[in-house]
């Protein structure tokens, strides 16, 4: 196992990096199958879903080795969750398609955000690009899936909050770690906040002002 | 204050920066009004057209701190510029719009290929390269901005010169800064050219040759 | 000459770099020049097409000077080979066109991957992410002139093998490597091996399954 920068990361942060790869890879999947790929295709884009946004904030942090060149076993997984995503998603309907992204959406937006926050802040980045950088993990791989998939990126879509939960859920973060709860705590409230947030405007319609 | 690699910038180079997000900021936030987009989208928009260019230079020169990150007040600049550039633009009429969006991009044109010139000078590029950065930190963050917008960006639009105006602009700054004139002198001339060429360009319709 | 990182690459590797960057222009150009871009545009094309796979490539390794930093007559080459290349392209018909650009792209695509898996290895990644900066490396350029020039990117359009030639052709290229063929003949073969199965790929319209 190459040792690296993040070679410290606590094992909460780790179980949550590998749920939200979990959640965006299947949504991406669900999203190309959909769309009617091919197999090259629908593992292209699940890859890019689950790693583009990590992937950004890395290069924009100038971290290397990548994550996951460092957690090449993050690529095995993909692999094996095609094994069970791709036979179920064969007899979704569409609709049920639609709401499973959507789910497997927001919970991706929580965990992401939550790692992107905590990440940054290893990295002794100051607050607001913390945030920022919460936030470009969370969205900015669903935003590359929508764009191949030739669908308007959730995020540009008028009206529901969306990026707006991620930054909220980004400082729920950083403001309980700097009150010095525990780490682990502020990682679940923020992912809890960030996820319910994110499916409760999508239950209810909310929207910002334009 | 961080003390990072461009901490010895000028200050004549630090205003020229500056006032390039504004127009650029500016730019986007008329644009992305124009589209009705929320909030959050009309702030997304704005950031990444101040921003995207710099950012791609940056990251091409493998320059950190990011500029954004080095210098937090141009998030800030961004949000107080919100409060004067959104009320008005609810009552520009949409050619007005338009034709405003022509003159803060242009004007941005100018300012962020001389700066991107002569960062990456500084950075000790050869000359060719840094013809070449000026012109993307001049336009990358403009075509991000169009293509999020759903519009053809401008650079691509048949005919009108455009990143014409900023690789002309670019030698004008580099081969005065070659001939020992003043460093002001040269950003100032380069700006000058750079979007008087541009506005000229859109005035009469310039074109190159197919 | 600029001392850098790939400055013992071999003689061998330079060669093949240099002709896919040939292959990847002439595609840009021909396609850009099809859809009826003027000057600027078409050399942009190029220039992304024939670069960018290779700068992603280099961003996501931490390689810098850029490839095409450090060898500047890359630059001149594109130049250069405009003044063969436009005035054929004007003569093309559109369908004569469409199977350049097939043929240029496949060639591109073998040289490229087997340069890319040779480049990352260099760099001592695992064996994986050898083969992804090979797809990487091959892929990029083609999807960025795909997307400028509004067309589906061949990798993502349904059916014909495009990503999975590259993917072959450099596990081709690493696993002859690993069993000490030499260096010539084990880019040779990858290139060959990724070259002909496109080409195959698209005479006989072979698909993987859905």
């Amino acid at each position: 196992m190459a040792i690296g920068i993040n070679s410290g990361m606590s094992t909460a942060l780790l179980a949550i990096e590998v749920f939200g790869i979990i959640a965006f890879a299947s949504s991406g999947f669900i999203e190309a199958r959909r769309k009617d790929m091919d197999l090259i295709g629908v593992f292209t884009v699940a890859f890019i879903t689950a790693f583009g946004g990590g992937t950004l904030r890395d290069i924009l942090l100038d971290r290397r080795p990548l994550f996951w060149v460092q957690h090449q076993e993050y690529t095995l997984l993909i692999f094996g969750l095609a094994l069970i995503v791709l036979p179920l998603s064969h007899h979704l309907r569409s609709s049920t398609a639609e709401r499973a992204i959507i789910f497997v959406d927001a919970l991706g937006l929580g965990l992401f955000s939550a790692v992107g926050a905590s990440v940054a802040q290893d990295a002794q980045m100051p607050i607001f690009v913390c945030v920022m950088m919460g936030v470009i993990t969370a969205i900015f791989g669903g935003v590359l899936r929508d764009v191949i998939c030739n669908e308007i990126p959730l995020v540009f879509r008028r009206g529901q909050l969306y990026a707006t939960c991620a930054f909220i859920g980004s400082w729920v973060y950083l403001i309980l770690d700097l009150a010095d709860v525990h780490q682990t705590i502020a990682l679940i409230s923020s992912i809890f906040v960030t996820s319910t947030m994110r499916l409760l405007a999508v239950r209810f319609n909310l929207t910002l002002p334009a």
